[in-house]
């Protein structure tokens, strides 16, 4: 198939209400998009059998390929399949290899089946099954009128695998003649980058657009031309450009998280990170953790939520009572304690308020960051965040960590 | 203004290249509905001055409400004022007040304020900007034939203060005719949910729906009257029998976590926890933090990564030795550790295999809880989590808080 019309039909009552957020179609859209397949209509529609029989039927009629995502749930108001089998006219019935998989897939968690799932090892003439390894719902490929209908669940990791490893392989789009990449920046605001690339913002191809993310402003290059090649050639000029100019302040690429990155950076020199958490509360850790093999870099961390807490990781009581915990002097304790406590070669720590309540006197959003390592100890007092408990949370975090980034880099911190 | 019919315009190229979520128009589409507003039309559209603006026009000529998310960033790519403008024909020009508060903001950061960031303090005739407490941008409500657009930044929390705090006052939207809740429950399948629920799913009205979530199946209860007393009167029967047959797996209500339920049954008897984590990396600490007041009972907790780090908490290394570390002795060991070093009521553990790659044995997603508290340990060992990293990670998490979540209720645990 050679650069089909996609469109993408997201199913649920939940997705109109708010009681569910979207995320299928956007990561969707974007995959399509990498794959130089245009979406020209993203849908949604909720629980409803007639409406969704219509809304897939008419994107039958206007689209070479329908994507369906969610309602293949074994409930009642799970339709998809009957919706899809009215739109092509057939009757779904059980498929007894199917069914005696999902009998398996819930004997082997201890569990009876419930005959309500039976549903779920529906199949109709013209679908062929699609396998889900995380979950019990199958999706459906379904041939019909020269179109395509890929129907998945819902859950994003489901859809997902189902999408890459399952639907791809049976559905041989054709090549793209789009490129992008998108750069990950921390440490500096999303105006100022935007003066810095202005003149590159305001070209349409190749284009380069920012974006202010929870993990600092990202930067975006992009290109079309026949081919991919040729698409990457275009691009590659203006990314060498925007890479030397915000060069201070870039820590990865696309998928890279800065915990990978900072992974990567600890196995190449065979040494380890420990933390001690105030304010962040386990989110340092479990951010570092979130990375497979975190295991050979990553030696423990201790959330310090209390000051007798903080005395126990090794901080001395002295340095609480003379400072307060909200202070340089205590976070610096904390990474010391840290490193010596797990036996790491590097130590980090958080303190600060997270809110709602101000604390000692400090303000909601002040927050201090320790890096201790082989060559001594980085402490850091971030501008106070704007921003709700969450937020705040989260920008310590990748405060700490863009900070650690650049000392493991040898480069100068802010 | 009564029963609008509203409109949702969610900006951004990202959002139709797979960069970004749009996780707005789903959460406002759940507030509006909530208020008695039909959304008929959710469009997502690029960072393209003339599209955008042919956008809001066709909003204006069917809707009474439109309301426009993100595009108020600084950069050239941030087009909503203009384009709001080129649909209600008015030129933007610098407002003063505006530009003396955003030199402000960027001052207490110190930071000097970009030229580029001026478009932030733009104002047409007919807007009236919205304040953000957390971020630069300002948002604008525009009056124009008798119709109305709220314009509002893209970042969820500036977005959802914006329109809680800012236009929702402005707006004087009418009375709901519409009541819903949606009730947690976790342990039970979805379709074993849907079996004991199967009365209640095939009606209309009031409807009964179910939906698989990350922390276990939700059951929503919904019902329309021309009053909210009506619906909800209309809705309580059933609501009563819902939570009659699904007593012994709810945990909470609407926009309750289980982490804030947990900090509420603690509160009430002056009781505190703590925790040590092996796979779950810091996400138990950071989950139960995540909730105002945490620092009232949550008395801290260590990331025992390594088996080293096990021992500094306090499990022995024969424990260690002759069960490895994914069992059921090193759970309860950690849990009776973590209780004990952090001084707390209660003591609360992981272990297990978060992947990729299989442990000492053990498969990807084996996992053991224990929960120890004053009338002794409980440890679980549920079934094998499919699905990946991240994911076993929450399950995990999430069945350690409904395991504690049951024994601080004093119920039965599976």
């Amino acid at each position: 198939m050679k650069q089909p019309i996609a469109e993408i039909v997201s199913v649920g009552t939940e997705l109109l209400l708010g009681e569910l957020v979207d995320t299928n179609s956007a990561w969707l859209a974007g995959d399509l998009r990498d794959r130089g397949v245009f979406v020209y209509f993203k849908t949604v529609v909720g629980d409803n059998r007639q409406r969704l029989r219509d809304t897939v039927a008419r994107a039958l009629d206007r689209s070479d390929l329908v994507i369906v995502g969610g309602g293949l749930g074994p409930t009642d108001d799970d339709l998809t399949r009957e919706a899809i089998a009215d739109a092509v006219g057939e009757t779904p019935q059980v498929d007894p290899t199917l069914l005696a998989r999902l009998e398996a897939l819930f004997a082997a968690r201890q569990r009876e089946m419930p005959a309500i799932n039976r549903k779920q090892a529906w199949l109709i003439p013209s679908a062929e099954p699609l396998d889900n390894p995380v979950g019990t719902a199958f999706g459906w490929l379904v041939r019909t009128r020269g179109k395509l209908v890929v129907a998945m669940p819902g859950p994003p990791h489901e859809m997902k695998r189902m999408w890459l490893d399952q639907a791809l392989p049976r559905l041989a789009l054709g090549p793209a003649g789009f490129w992008h990449t998108t750069i990950h920046t921390l440490g500096i605001g999303e105006g100022s980058v935007g003066e810095l690339l202005a003149a590159f913002t305001g070209q349409a191809n190749p284009s380069v657009a920012t974006y202010a993310r929870r993990h600092g402003v990202d930067v975006r290059v992009a290109a079309s031309a026949p081919t991919p090649e040729a698409a990457a050639g275009l691009a590659r000029p203006v990314l060498a450009e925007v890479e030397r100019v915000l060069a201070p302040y870039i820590w990865g690429r696309d998928a890279e998280t800065i915990a990978q990155v900072i992974g990567r950076l600890l196995t190449d020199r065979g040494q380890t990170v420990a933390c001690a958490e105030s304010l962040t509360g386990g989110l340092v850790a479990d951010t570092l953790t979130d990375t497979p093999g975190a295991s050979g870099w990553f030696r423990g961390g201790m959330v310090t939520y209390t000051p007798e807490a903080k005395r126990l990781l090794g901080v001395r009581a002295a340095t609480i009572d003379k400072n307060g915990v909200v202070s340089e002097p205590v976070a610096r304790a904390m990474a010391a304690a840290a490193r010596r406590k797990f036996g790491a070669d590097w130590g980090l720590a958080t303190t600060g308020v997270a809110g709602p309540a101000a604390l000692e006197g400090q303000p909601v959003g002040r927050t201090f960051l320790a890096v201790t390592g082989p060559a001594g100890t980085t402490v850091a007092a971030p501008p106070t965040w704007l921003g709700e408990r969450r937020q705040i949370k989260e920008r310590t975090v990748n405060g700490l960590l863009m900070l650690f980034f650049r000392l493991l880099r040898g480069e100068p911190t802010p």
